[in-house]
């Protein structure tokens, strides 16, 4: 038997998953257990200077009728043509793996049980975290485990431009525009630093792991754009780095509580020491206690890495269904609202501030840098008008 | 169908199985997509108080010879009779998963060659790392890289004393004495403080890897017990955090070099801050770049969380062959000895000897604290002999 697989966008990512492929073909199908090659990539563009040229289409359609096709990776990003496309693949029963985060974590549901229903598998393990293995992990290592807590630094963006505003002094402003520069953040670079890219993120992976479809629109999502370089300071004083975290926990009532917000992480947690463009997702479950997983959250090879791991995995696992479903949600009455989450919480105030049983920081900038135990965040909000807080942001341990 | 497994063993990980199982039955079976039972639990001893005490069995046969068991669990630990009980349910087509590290460093070829020949798994994930998935990860999520390093702390006692000498400048001898109190460390410390517990693990990896079975014998193993606080301090301001690191370079040559040894790990490597009983596994790729695998090494739940991992993994995967197999390998041509391991080297040596070109940090005790830039093994022990060295170890950026 020989594998055939077509590759839909051949942008970063798709080229990524081309030139990954043919550079590693012997051992990849030595894992694999069987030949396999790629037998059309999808751009409307031409590339006449490829050494692949011949494989090229502009027309979905020879990749969707050819039977000999049986796994497919979709590249392009986007909702649409993208989840038409893998929709079309699946009820055909060819296996997608997809590095779309968009797609999973607005259609991740519906896509899953179109695959199921059509005996066939969908894979993302390239939507959440680059190349680091998350995905699996979580559903097949981890499936012993009761979840009850999933953090993450799940945007490369933001964690470069936070990591030059600690190790550089470098103000928010000007580590944005070099982030640009070196390719990090794009042009307009709200979905990044706004935390939506990172919102998507923790979407799939509470979806994945409690069993039912969260939308973006349910989570409770702050980015880093208010984040000062003198909170920065303040956190190092305190013994914190901090990450814009996005995290879902399992409450005692089983419904869950998602959120995205910049996070004094404490420098006992390994997560502080995550830096630069890397991200990391940490799980807590009553049998591994806490695990986490590191490494390239986004870029072509290590993102190509994740989706071809998952085509050589449709390849082995042709005729068998193991990807995860999920429950579709008509609403998200399972999610818990901002509110009443819980954490121990940071505040920025003048250095006037009435302030009694907390850890306190005085600076000659005539501001103090506090945090302050467990509250829920509508106390924290409500704490923070009273003080006249500048900001404030939840404190990990 | 429901699935029917037996634990062998109701020592600390064995009945760390059976108590993760029952308390978390529900949500295994819906993840397992099957209802699942223990229906045997081989130990010599008497549990009259247990709630299952009626699957108690001192006789392996019931198990072996019952074909409604079709998956076992191994805890029993060492390699007889575990070698024997494991090969015979394999012939008999019973998927095994096992905790045993020595069993699989020492048998892992055979096995999986014997599970292979009986269409059944021989998963081994709880052999590394403890709770960390990191086998499954390697051989399926990264199964599109080329793999050129691998380098991990395997050993969670040997990190806490460590950790105890850098956070407490608490000796030696006294973090190896508390380590015993608390449990981390056996009566006899030897298999962990000289490195043999983490050279196994590096063998199960590097078979793994590198498709061929490499055995503890070939493999160059340095353990923590001439670390002094003095080396502990100066790498401090050096730069580094020591730890006991085992590794695997794959070479230009082909060939492999596997070794174990205390080795100074720069700051800016997120594997310098873990800490305490935690384990880590650093792997290189030409897709991922670099991507870490991190928590607990060891313990009742975090084991028992990756068996039971595979345990459910045998029942999805039932009739077919998903684990990877390694060739036996008659000789250890392929794996290249110590003397030609290249690093940068670090050095404890009297204030007197003659240095140049090198990064030099004076004490006040007397003694100069070095590092120089890239040699082999070979180069840096005729140096430490030349210069009267007190003590060298490799340094790891």
């Amino acid at each position: 038997m020989s594998v055939k697989f077509a590759v839909l966008g051949h942008g970063v990512v798709g080229s990524g998953v081309v030139e990954l492929f043919y550079k590693n073909k012997k051992s990849i199908e030595k894992r694999a257990g069987t030949e396999m090659d790629i037998k059309y990539i999808l751009d409307l563009r031409d590339f006449p200077d490829s050494p692949y040229k011949d494989k090229f289409t502009k027309d979905f359609n020879d990749i969707l009728n050819d039977d000999e096709v049986t796994s497919v990776a979709e590249c392009m990003g986007g909702v649409e043509p993208a989840f038409t496309f893998v929709k079309s693949c699946l009820e055909k029963g060819k296996s997608v793996s997809t590095s779309n985060k968009e797609l999973v974590a607005e259609k991740g549901d519906i896509l899953l049980q179109t695959a199921k229903e059509h005996n066939c598998n969908f894979f993302f393990e390239a939507s959440v975290g680059g190349a680091i293995p998350i995905i699996r992990p979580l559903h097949r290592c981890l499936a012993a485990n009761d979840i009850t807590k999933v953090a993450g630094i799940l945007n490369g963006t933001t964690n470069f431009i936070l990591t030059k505003m600690y190790n550089e002094n470098m103000p928010f402003a000007d580590a944005l525009s070099l982030a640009q520069e070196l390719g990090y953040a794009e042009k307009d670079p709200t979905a990044d630093i706004e935390g939506h890219d990172a919102c998507r993120k923790i979407c799939i992976i509470s979806s994945l792991v409690f069993g039912k479809h969260v939308y973006p629109k349910s989570v409770y999502t702050k980015g880093i754009s208010q984040v000062e370089l003198c909170d920065v300071a303040a956190a190092d004083v305190l013994g914190y780095a901090i990450k814009l975290v996005a995290m879902v926990t399992k409450l005692s009532d089983g419904k869950i509580l998602p959120c995205v917000m910049p996070t004094l992480v404490s420098y006992d947690n390994i997560m502080s020491g995550v830096n630069d463009v890397f991200n990391a997702v940490l799980v807590y479950g009553d049998g591994v206690d806490q695990t986490m997983f590191y490494g390239r959250g986004a870029g072509k090879l290590p993102t190509a890495s994740a989706v071809l791991g998952d085509v050589i995995e449709t390849a082995k696992s042709h005729g068998t269904v193991v990807s995860q479903t999920w429950e579709a949600s008509s609403d998200d009455s399972f999610v818990e609202g901002i509110d009443s989450y819980k954490s121990r919480w940071y505040f920025r105030v003048p250095a006037d501030s009435k302030l009694d049983g907390v850890e306190v920081y005085n600076h000659d900038d005539g501001l103090s840098y506090i945090t302050v135990n467990e509250m829920t965040f509508a106390e924290a909000k409500a704490k923070a008008a009273a003080l006249g807080a500048l900001a404030y942001m939840p404190v990990m341990e």
